[in-house]
């Protein structure tokens, strides 16, 4: 069961609650499931405070999560109604991005990419939410539409108390060095593996 | 980006439907974060869908996992008063399981998670539940409070279309055998071995 305890104490000079508020960069990368799952999940406990929650989700089909998608406008609804928790927004690429005049710009996947973490970083430099989910942001970084060391400057940089938590495979390098949490989820055993589709409640 | 596809398709007689509504058991494990955190983003996604979710907490202090707990009852309301969602109840031992008489019997730990289990054992005939959540369950099984062969037993009969998630380090590799689908989180980085703590919004 989990410990609060830390290992060391760091010489950084920062106070305990200073550090205890320093903002948060987590990274879920890796071949298993649970990714994005876990970042949701992150994402619920930092609606429950009150936080403001931002997703953007960096993927081709709009058809994915959907479940997670229904369930959080559920809850950002269940925010302005009866003020519990915290405002929620949802962004896609897939089905061009809601900010975007070019309106479902799904050919040019590179420029919608690169659309989409102009616009982070514009949030992050406003600090206009808490809490950032980037879902599937390691892509875009893999394939060369956004700029590593552009995000890990930008991420670096952010004032604030803005947490951020970007998922997806082969997070490169420079993005695993710059974060706190690094969690890597690894397939052990998948059901579609012995020939098991995906399904309703599931995997949607 | 997940692709729906299976690799092999199984001689095991059953239609694609039937094997798509194939009740799944899942088993979070690992020394890294996210194995809890996971499980109640798969919930959210069950929820959305209407199905009937009850999590049981199988932890020593009732302080952990405030905010899912909260945000889960929220969904629970939201459901009674809306009819969106599934239904939701959760269950802790550390505050001595609701169910039981015996209130609080936090002194004898393997008696309480023994009494879970056998709870979750009479639900799962009764097919009380469509998606449970056991969570941190692996470590009444690792001290050998419940016995990892009658729950791998009770699970592999486990009637109608009932899905289990069981989270938690160590998992025995009877549960791993018996499991449709394991990850296991490895901790890569973490802010508390360079001697930060848990704060509001992320570690609660």
């Amino acid at each position: 069961m989990p410990q609060g305890r830390p290992l060391t104490v760091p010489a950084d000079g920062l106070s305990t609650r200073a550090r205890r508020n320093a903002p948060l960069l987590a990274v879920h990368t890796g071949p298993g499931k649970g990714k994005s799952t876990a970042a949701f999940g992150m994402a619920l406990r930092a609606w429950n405070q009150g936080f403001d929650i931002a997703v953007f989700q960096f993927v081709k089909s709009a058809k994915w999560k959907v479940g997670e998608e229904a369930a959080f406008r559920e809850l950002g609804r269940l925010h302005e109604r009866d003020g519990v928790g915290g405002p929620v927004e949802w962004h896609k690429m897939g089905s061009g991005w809601s900010w975007s005049r070019k309106s479902g710009s799904a050919d040019d996947h590179a420029a919608a990419a690169a659309d989409g973490w102009a616009e982070i970083a514009r949030r992050l430099a406003e600090q206009r939410h808490d809490f950032y989910v980037l879902d599937e942001f390691t892509y875009p970084l893999k394939w060369g539409w956004v700029d590593v060391d552009e995000v890990v400057a930008t991420l670096g940089d952010r004032p604030g108390n803005q947490h951020v938590v970007i998922t997806g495979r082969d997070a490169p390098q420079a993005l695993l060095d710059a974060a706190d949490l690094v969690t890597e989820m690894t397939k052990v055993k998948h059901p579609m593996d012995v020939g098991r589709k995906g399904q309703k409640g599931i995997e949607w």
